[in-house]
């Protein structure tokens, strides 16, 4: 590892963060689990399957559009069960607090985590809550932890993507990431852009019920979708081809970007997935998608290439062709 | 909640932070696991009963005698499984970072938790990282959460605790508290003291073989063993009677004690549990938690009274008696 300290990029879910956890992570915590690479662990308790994730939460700002740090924790942990076909049984949730922070605030966001683990039909059944003195941490981070049954006959794993596979994104992308930047930036936007911040569960358990031959999904958090179907490409070792006209944005969203010279694809979402799935079932997944409220803005992308491997190649709106790599790091830090 | 403000000591284990489970997150998060109180949810998957636990590390220093925050984390989580009966399956682990820290002491830490995670028979299937800018957080941070399989045949839960019980804790208390209080403030002892940090499944294990009759277990963290006796006696409505003299101290935390004027009885421990059973099985299951060697220095250190309810009494070593109150809050502040 070249580097000697951490830096802001090895926690942006790029390619510093994977250098973190190829590099320092698994060869001490080497398991069959953690080697999968995916968003949850899934282990065996008696007869049936069950997948566990954690996820910390340092959003700045703690309230924004749409959301605020307990529902997208709530939410993050409910979707990273989700893409790998769980089905969110309980959540713990553990509080880091700073002394000071106002009460009415904690009642906030701590009803929002209620409400999000109720609408996406779970509880938090284990807490914990720590106070460090001023100026130790800033304001309040959270980290919820998730246990799901995975009921789904097929099986969902990276090392499932075929060439010919079809490219299907739920929704529009980067919604969270700019909400936050506006937020934060104080940008002087006429209108806000809520974050997309929800759960995935309900939306997953449609696509499931469709077909079991979906091959592996995954949520696009931070980094966006680009940085999720760059590591799908390279983990899989195939070549993902996508479409950027295909890619549903925002017009508001698109703004801000172009605005702030920003690309929408390494924008953090937080209520979107990929999926890939045989060509031959990708309308029908479409459709059953686009019923859903999560998913009505549901899109075909792209293709996994038939040669190559281990790229993810972007057709650009303009009719040009360009690899696209893993980006660095989050274009901001702390966006979730 | 006549708080505005969050409190280092709503974070101590103590008084505080139980209204602040009471007032704040029971209200919005209430369900029958959580309100159990218990040091796990217990959830049932097919066949199987599972419990589940999670806590947050922010310990000041992170490397000190006898462990790290690495190790801390690692033990906390599965003695929280322990002495609920859970046999630990699998740990996450979720960091937050701060920018700048020392590659060297992130890695330092992974193998600890590694290590740590084999010598408990389990292993980290999951984890997050996120880094925050300089000035955001004190260095790192760590939440782990746990899943364990009970297949204790009993019942634990202060709810079994009755009149008659023998009180038995497993050692010395007040190590951990005593060993980071010397390394924190350098008081110029001359010998250091080692926290009891220390991973409890395996006696517990020795323990629940031995009887299915074992009433409840605790183990004594933040707080101390005077915070889990009182809060055991105040959710069991018994009243919870313990003889000074019968605590096993270390005779250099009870030195660093008087010099401090502090009570070890209120000091954390991180290796240590409490347990409750009929007063007939005391004596068999002493014996075999000496025979372990995180319970060689285990004691009958008290009864459960017949009259009276939710209090903890304390028979002074000098023949007095008194009431224990659940203190406050923790004595220091990041102890764990």
């Amino acid at each position: 590892m070249k580097y000697t300290e951490i830096l802001l990029e090895h926690g942006g879910g790029g390619l510093l963060s994977n250098e973190l956890v190829t590099e320092v992570f698994l060869p001490h915590f080497r398991n069959a689990f953690l080697e999968r690479l995916e968003d949850s662990a899934v282990i065996t308790v008696g007869d049936k399957k069950v997948c566990f994730s954690t996820d910390s939460y340092v959003v700045d700002p703690l309230f924004f559009p749409g959301g605020d740090i307990g529902s997208l924790a709530v939410h993050g942990t409910v979707n990273d069960l989700a893409v790998c076909g769980g089905k969110p049984l309980c959540l713990s949730a553990g509080y880091i607090v700073e002394e000071g922070f106002p009460m009415e605030d904690l009642k906030k966001v701590v009803r929002s985590m209620a409400e999000a683990a109720a609408r996406a039909g779970t509880s938090i059944v284990a807490g914990d809550t720590k106070v460090v003195p001023r100026g130790a941490a800033d304001g309040l981070f959270i980290n919820t932890a998730g246990i799901g049954l995975v009921e789904y006959e097929g099986s969902l794993s990276v090392r499932n993507i075929r060439a010919g596979d079809a490219v299907i994104v739920s929704g529009t992308v980067g919604d969270h990431g700019a909400a936050i930047l506006c937020k934060r930036e104080e940008l002087g936007f006429k209108s806000e852009i809520p974050s997309d911040s929800a759960p995935l569960n309900g939306l997953v358990e449609v696509i499931l019920k469709t077909t079991p031959r979906v091959h592996c999904m995954r949520d696009a958090t931070r980094g966006g979708l680009g940085a999720i179907l760059a590591e799908m490409a390279s983990q899989s070792g195939t070549t993902v081809v996508i479409r950027e006209r295909d890619i549903p944005v925002r017009e508001d969203v698109r703004g801000v970007c172009e605005v702030l010279g920003l690309d929408p694809l390494f924008l953090a979402c937080e209520g979107k997935l990929a999926l890939f799935c045989p060509a031959d079932d990708a309308e029908m997944i479409l459709l059953a998608m686009k019923g859903h409220p999560f998913g009505k803005n549901a899109a075909l992308i792209g293709t996994v290439a038939e040669v190559g491997g281990g790229r993810l190649i972007l057709q650009t709106a303009v009719g040009g062709s360009r690899v696209v790599d893993l980006p660095v790091g989050e274009l901001v830090p702390r966006i979730c």
